[in-house]
C-alpha cells in the first residue's frame, strides 16, 4: 500500500467517502489513490476555497470531511475555508499535494513557488490557521500521518497534510494506529464529583448548550444529561435544536437581551451555569451581556472542563456528561417557557418582506431537513425559528465568511443525500460562491437554495456611514444564472408573498434542485438584526436608506398565475434541463460516472 | 488627516486611482477615505481572490496596485493572489482592516476570529507571501506606513498593512517621506565598469530579458542597452515584446530546445550571457535548459546584480543598465534571424483547432492591446506569436494559478482604460473566477474576452494517467452565462474556424465587452504544448484521450450565417442587454455612479 493509499484508507475509517478539491499536477498520485478505494469518491469543486467550505459542510454532517489541493496556489486558495473550520472546531484534513522531494532538497524553481523557493513557506502559513501541521518526508511519512490523525481526532479541529509527489507514491506499512483517545480516569472521576456537587447543591441552575455538542459528538450524552437533571436549558445561536424544542423545560434559545427575557434573566439570575461546548463570541451570543464567566461555573468543552475557574485537562465531553448525569439527582424547577418560533402569516395580503419570509420557512421545514444558513442578515431572520425535531441548523457564526453556505451545503447534502437540504442566503453572500451550483448538478445533488436579494451587503449597509456606495454589488438575474449550468435545475424569481409561498409548494414536486430568488425592498432586514444593530451601534441608531437604489424590474422568471395553490401541483409547466452530465449515485457508492 | 486617509494619499502618490477589495465592516474606515479622497476610487470585487488578482493585473499596467479587505475571512481568501504578486514581482499593497485596537489588547472573541483569538495570526499567515508585514498600532502608525513603503518601492513585492478600525480613524502627521531609493554609486560604478569589460572582452554575448525588467521599470533604459550594443536579443515567455520584435537583433523567444534551435544554440554556445530581470523557472525557460548557471555571467536584477558569481547588492536594474550603456562598444554580429510567429491560416477549410486559432488570435492582435493570457495551454498557444508594436503581452507563468487572467484582466483594463484589453483563457481556469465579468459590466469595461473549451483540465489530461476522470469539469453555457449580469455584453460561441473568424470581426464594432467560447474538439493542444508535455513526460509519451467525452452539442448562440466576412458589419443583429446599473468614467475620475 502507498503512502497516498494509507492516508485515504486513514480517511475512510472516519467515515470519509467523499473528498473534495481540485486536481493540480502535483496532487495526481492523491487522486489515483482516491479512484483506486472502492469506498471513496472524488468531488471536483470549482475552486479551492469552495472546496474548503463543501468539505466543511461534509464535516458539519458526517463527522470529518476532507479536503485535496494543489503546493501553492491550490491550498493557498482554500486557507480560509480551513480557517474557518479550524474556529469552529470543524475536523477538516487539509492535504496538499508537493513537488517531489527533490526538487523541495534542491530548492528547484517549479511552478507554484515564490521566486526564492522555500518548500516549507505555506506549511508555515497553515501552521497559524490548523492544530497541527505534517511535511511528510521519505523518513516520517508513517509516523506523522500517524500523529496528526490522533491530532485531529483529540482536537476536532482541522489539520494539515503536506505530501511530496513521489513519497505519496512510496510504499509504507499499512499497519493499523488507533486515531482514538481516553480520558484520564482519575481527572473523570474528580470532575464528576465536583461537578454532581455543585449541581445538587445549586437553587436555579441553567444549562446552555452549543455547536462544540455536535462536534465533539456528544448530542446523545448531552440529552440523556439535559433530560435526566430536569434542569432547565438554553442554548447559544450554533447549537439551536440540539435538544427537541418542545421539550418542557426547553426555554428557548438565548438572545442576550434581545430577544426572550425570560431566559435572560434566568441565565443573569443563575447560581449554577453548565455550559455545554459554547462559543461565546459576540453574535452568537447577542453581544457578551452575561455578568459573569462562564468558565468560572461549569464549563463542559470537548477534551477539558472548567469548574470554578480552573481547567481539568484530557476529560472527553461525553464521558463528562455520562459521569455528572449517573450522579445528579434530578431537580425540580418550574419554568414559565415562552412561546417558541414565529406566529403564521398568510401570504396573501403580506408584502414579501421578512417578516413573511422567515415565518414562511418555518413552516416550510420539516423533520430531518440539513438547513445551512449563510452569515448575515439572513442567520438572525433564521435564528428565531422554532425547528422541527431533528433538523440540524448550521450557522458559521463565529468565523462569519460569507460565500460559506452554498458550497457548504454542497458538502452537507454529499455527506447525507438521503435528508433534504435546504440553504438559505443573502444575494451578496452567495454571489461570492455561486458557481458551485454548477458542482450540484453535476453530481446530483437536489438542494433547496433560498437567495433573498435586498440589494447589496446588508447588514454593513445598516453599519456604515450614510451615503456610502461601497455595499452596492454587482446585479444580475440569478434564476438565469442557475440555468447556465450543463444539468437539472428549477429555478425562480419570487417577487410577491404568494410566489415564494408557492414556489416553496413547488419544490416539493420537484425531484431536482431548486433555486429561487426571494426579491425583497432593498433594506429588508428581520427585527432581530435591527435590534442587533441598534445595540452595536447605540441604542437609537436608525436605519437610513441607501445612497443608491437600485431597478428592481427583471423580467419574470416564472408565471406564478398557473399554480394553484393546493398540493395538486402535478400539472404546472416549468423549465428543465436534460442532465447530460454526471450521475452521482451516493447511495451505491458508485462514484462519479458518465452515462 | 487621519490614518486611513494618509495611507491612501501615499498609494495615491505611487499612481493608485483604483483600489480593490471587499468591503467589511471592520475596513469601513479604509473605504471612507477612498472615497472622500477625490483622486481615488472604490472597485468593489465579486470575492478577495478575485480582488488580488484584480489588484495584480492593474500593477502590471499602472506599476503599482492596492486590495482592501477585511480581517480574517476576507484576507485569507486573497492570500493566493498576494503570493501570485510575489512570486512574480507585482508590488501590491494588501491593506486589512482590524477590530478596534481595545479588541485586541483584549483579545476578545469577535467575529472573524479563531475560538482563541490571536490577532496577529493572519498577518503572520502573510509573513510567508510578502517583501514585509507592518502591523499598525496607535504608537507605531506612521512610522510603519512610511517604512512598508520604502519596501514596496525597493523590492516591487507585496507588503501587508493591517490597521484596526479605530487606529484608522486616528490623526497623523502627513509630513512627506518619500519612498524612493538610489543605487550605491561606489558599487553601481564597480558594476559598470566590470560589466562593461566582461560584454567588450566577449565573442558571442547574448541578451536575455525577462519580466522584471517591466517590473522594475527599466524598459527604456533596456531598450536603449539592446539597441546600442547591437548584441543579439532573445527572452524569456514572460519577457516577450519588451524589444519590438521586428528589430533586426532580436532573434525571437527562447523556448529551450522545443522551437527556434537558432536561438537555443546561441543561448547555449554563448561565452557571455547577460540576463536582465530573468526569472529561470520550470515553465519561465521550457524546461531548465541552460548549460550554465545564470548567476555566473552577467545577471541583472531588480535592485542587485550578479557578475560571475559574485552578487553586488543595492544597485537600481535601470542605473546599471545605463552606465553600462554608457561604456560599452557596439558589437557587430551577424545572426540568422528566424521567420517569428504564426503563419496566415484561412478559416474556409480550416477546422476549429489550436493551429487556427493562435494564427488567427496573432492577426486579431493590434498595436497598444493589453493581452492577459491564462496559465495552461493557452499560454503555449500565445507563446509563439509575432506581437505588435507595444502589446503588452501579461503571463503568470512562474505562479501559475489558474483562474487569474480573468480578474486581472478586469484590473488592467482598468489601469488603462484607452487601450484594448484581450484575455485568452481557457474554459476551466476561467470557471474558477469568471464571476468577475459581472464586474466588468458593472464598472463599463469592455475587454475581448476569448474561451478556449476543450473540455477540461487539459494539461493535467495530458499529464495524468489514462482513464482518469479528476480532470473533468462543471458543463455550462458560457455565452449564456455573460448575458447573466446586468450589464452591457456581446455573447457568443464558436463552433468553426469561420464562426471565430467573423467574431474577432464582430467585436470590432461592438463598444462593449466581448464574450467569445471557443469550442473545440476535447484534447485540442496547441503544438508547443504536445512538446512540453512530451518532454516532462518522456521523449515518446503518448497523448491519449479521456475517459470521458463531453456531449458538445450544445444550443447555437449566434447564428454566423448572417454575418458578411467583409468589414462592413454593421447591420448584424446580435443581442444586447440595456446597461442599466453603473456608469463608471474612468477618464474623468468621477468614480461609481449610480444612473
Amino acid at each position: 500500500m502507498n503512502c497516498a493509499e494509507y492516508l485515504i484508507k486513514k480517511l475512510e475509517e472516519l467515515g470519509i467517502t467523499e473528498l473534495f478539491g481540485v486536481a493540480g499536477d502535483y496532487n495526481f498520485n492523491l487522486l489515483y489513490a482516491i479512484e483506486k478505494n472502492p469506498n471513496t469518491n472524488w468531488i471536483g469543486c470549482i475552486n479551492e476555497l469552495n472546496a474548503g467550505y463543501a468539505a466543511d459542510g461534509y464535516a458539519r454532517v458526517k463527522g470529518y470531511g476532507a479536503l485535496v489541493t494543489t503546493y501553492g496556489v491550490g491550498e493557498l486558495s482554500a486557507i480560509n475555508a480551513v480557517a474557518g473550520s479550524m474556529a469552529e472546531n470543524i475536523p477538516v484534513v487539509s492535504i496538499v499535494g508537493l513537488p517531489p522531494q527533490k526538487a523541495i532538497d534542491n530548492s528547484t524553481l517549479l511552478h507554484h513557488n515564490l521566486q526564492n523557493p522555500n518548500y516549507k513557506a505555506f506549511c508555515s502559513a497553515y501552521e497559524n490557521v490548523v492544530a497541527s501541521t505534517a511535511f511528510i518526508t521519505r523518513d516520517n511519512a508513517k509516523m506523522e500521518i500517524d500523529r496528526i490523525f490522533k491530532v485531529l481526532v483529540k482536537n476536532k479541529q482541522p489539520v494539515y497534510i503536506a505530501i511530496p509527489s513521489d513519497i505519496a507514491e512510496m510504499e509504507i506499512s499499512d499497519r493499523y494506529v488507533a486515531c482514538d483517545w481516553s480520558s484520564n480516569k482519575d481527572v473523570l472521576e474528580e470532575v464528576g464529583i465536583k461537578i454532581s456537587e455543585k449541581i445538587n447543591n445549586s437553587k436555579n441552575p441553567i444549562i446552555i448548550g452549543d455547536s462544540l455538542i455536535k462536534r465533539f459528538d456528544a448530542e446523545l450524552e448531552y440529552r440523556e444529561f439535559v433530560f435526566k437533571s430536569q434542569i432547565p436549558v438554553t442554548n447559544f445561536l450554533m447549537g439551536a435544536n440540539i435538544v427537541d424544542m418542545n421539550y418542557e423545560k426547553y426555554m428557548g434559545g438565548y438572545f442576550g437581551s434581545l430577544r426572550n427575557p425570560i431566559v435572560n434573566k434566568y441565565v443573569k439570575d443563575t447560581d449554577c451555569a453548565i455550559s455545554v461546548g459554547v462559543i461565546y463570541s459576540d453574535l452568537n451570543s447577542f453581544g457578551f451581556d452575561l455578568p459573569y464567566n462562564i468558565n468560572d461555573h461549569i464549563a463542559i468543552y470537548g477534551n477539558y472542563t472548567y469548574i470554578n475557574g480552573k481547567r481539568y485537562d484530557d476529560v472527553k465531553m461525553a464521558d463528562v456528561l455520562e459521569i455528572v448525569t449517573r450522579n445528579i439527582k434530578p431537580k425540580d424547577i418550574k419554568i414559565d417557557k415562552p412561546n417558541l418560533g414565529y406566529k403564521h402569516k398568510d401570504a396573501e395580503g403580506s408584502p414579501l418582506t421578512s417578516d413573511y419570509i422567515y415565518p414562511r420557512i418555518q413552516e416550510f421545514l420539516k423533520e430531518n431537513d440539513i438547513l445551512i444558513t449563510e452569515t448575515g442578515i439572513v442567520s438572525q431572520g433564521i435564528a428565531p425559528i422554532k425547528f422541527p425535531q431533528n433538523v440540524t441548523p448550521e450557522f458559521q457564526t463565529l468565523w462569519g465568511s460569507i460565500g460559506w453556505a452554498t458550497p457548504a451545503a454542497f458538502g452537507a447534502a454529499l455527506a447525507k443525500p438521503q435528508a433534504r437540504t435546504v440553504v438559505v442566503t443573502g444575494e451578496g453572500a452567495h454571489q461570492i460562491s455561486a458557481m458551485e451550483i454548477g458542482s450540484m448538478m453535476r453530481y446530483g445533488i437536489k438542494p433547496i437554495i433560498i437567495v433573498i436579494n435586498n440589494g447589496g451587503y446588508t447588514t454593513e449597509r445598516l453599519l456604515a456611514k450614510e451615503g456610502s456606495k461601497f455595499n452596492d454589488i454587482v446585479q444580475m438575474n440569478y434564476a438565469k444564472f442557475a440555468r447556465v449550468f450543463e444539468g437539472d435545475v428549477w429555478a425562480t424569481k419570487a417577487e410577491t408573498a404568494e410566489d415564494f409561498d408557492k414556489a416553496l409548494k413547488v419544490t416539493q414536486i420537484m425531484n431536482k434542485l431548486c433555486y429561487i430568488e426571494v426579491s425583497t425592498e432593498i433594506l429588508d432586514t428581520p427585527q432581530l438584526t435591527k435590534d442587533l444593530i441598534s445595540k452595536l451601534k447605540g441604542k437609537n441608531a436608525k436605519i437610513v436608506p441607501p445612497a443608491s437604489i437600485y431597478d428592481k424590474n427583471q423580467e419574470d422568471e416564472y408565471d406564478f398565475s398557473n399554480i394553484e395553490t393546493t398540493h395538486d401541483l402535478t400539472n404546472i409547466q416549468y423549465e428543465t434541463v436534460v442532465h447530460k452530465g454526471f450521475n452521482y449515485s451516493t447511495s451505491e457508492n458508485e462514484g462519479a460516472q458518465n452515462e
